[in-house]
């Protein structure tokens, strides 16, 4: 049994705000136990480590500007899109879809406008989630005792597929892909090709835990224990694919 | 709150069984709710449904057999892929990355060898998923007076990140997509682009609670009844992203 369920009462978070201490006291009388998985939405680990970058600072350069030109954007913003980014795959219909430095392939190489707590300030994506999971990590163990599983989130669209859904940028602790090669299923049959996603999958039925619009960035799931390690373990990269092994697109 | 859980005791099913009754049989004492989501992998529609096919009584023509040598796959098991496409879009690698007739994209048109119950036996996706969802509402319905959203799903691979994700292929009684453009964030900032595949996220979901060895088709999901609508609705058609609007791939 599976469940997901949005911590109450974090509050607005800010750069600096210790961030583990603010759940914890969220969370109480619940206790954290290790085999949670603590599932928090990007922006609020940004905002709590200033990964925010306020538009008036800005000054766009001519690529900037002439991008925005063509998407009806604000220059200052597409800049700053393009400083999170490594490549820019298209910009077309008001979006830029980038690879970011972390590799992630998203709109807009993951900066938005919305909830950012600041009018004209935009939240990024952490600097390193895996690195913002395993501090999470260390800071709740040296808090609570506790050190469940801690996975970053974002809402990224797909190929083929309309509407977004939640995925993994970040995690430590976390079994992020399950490898079944070379197991059998209930007939005794080999399973030949199934790698689940399992810390993408956990970032979805978190997603559907809380309301986009009820300030709710933390959600706690319990009963997915088997996927929860003691080691922090190697993040998201494996669940990055080579372009070259992609028959996908 | 979320809750996810696999539903035991289920027996093999076979074509022309009662998979409604199955459920319910196998669910009791516990009793379906109006607002509960009941979410199954397909192969087990399929294979109530008799979306199977026997290899021996295939003949692979030309195409499926030079494909088959291309890729070492069995040539019948590949006309059978050719015969589920509309198109083909990759052959490496031994896969055959299809567009199905009902217009997903995925590896071997859903075409499993694995837990088909019969040796030599492939289970292909469900003719109409939308309609086998449909109808097993309505049977549910009959049975037992409460009319639970159906989902059906699948794992497919992703563009761009490794693994493999549930999402939807059928659907009745769900709001497959939530949309929230126009509406507002907490600051009461208005929300841009934000539209989730709350159906794909529920799959996900239900994935987590079962075991991939353990033959666990059906996962009943608690607490998402916002998702719930008492007419069938458009199924996943919605989904489905028209190639000339997709920047993601």
């Amino acid at each position: 049994v599976i469940l997901a369920s949005a911590v109450d009462g974090l509050p607005e978070v800010r750069a600096g705000d210790d961030l583990a201490a603010l759940i914890v006291q969220a969370l109480a009388p619940e206790r954290l136990q290790d085999d949670d998985v603590l599932v928090l939405a990007h922006k609020v680990v940004s905002k709590s480590e200033g990964a925010v970058r306020a538009l008036g600072a800005v000054v766009p350069d001519a690529r900037a500007t002439e991008l925005a030109e063509l998407l009806g954007k604000d220059a200052r913003h597409v800049q700053v899109v393009l400083d999170e980014s490594r490549a820019v795959r298209r910009a077309e219909r008001g979006v830029l879809i980038c690879v970011t430095h972390h590799g992630f392939v998203c709109a807009n190489a993951g900066v938005d406008a919305s909830n950012a707590g600041e009018p004209d300030t935009l939240t990024l994506l952490p600097r390193d989630p895996d690195g913002s999971a395993r501090a999470l990590r260390a800071r709740l163990r040296e808090l609570t005792g506790a050190a469940p599983a801690i996975l970053v989130t974002d809402s990224f669209g797909r190929a083929w597929r309309t509407g977004q859904c939640d995925i993994a940028i970040g995690c430590a602790g976390l079994i992020a892909l399950e490898d079944w090669r070379g197991r059998s299923d209930t007939r005794g049959r080999e399973l030949k090709a199934t790698v689940i996603a399992t810390a993408d999958e956990l970032a979805a039925a978190a997603d559907l835990a809380r309301s986009k619009d009820a300030g709710q960035p933390a959600v706690l799931v319990r009963g997915a224990g088997r996927f929860v390690t003691a080691e922090d373990g190697p993040g998201v990269q494996p669940l990055l694919r080579a372009e070259t092994e992609d028959l996908f697109r």
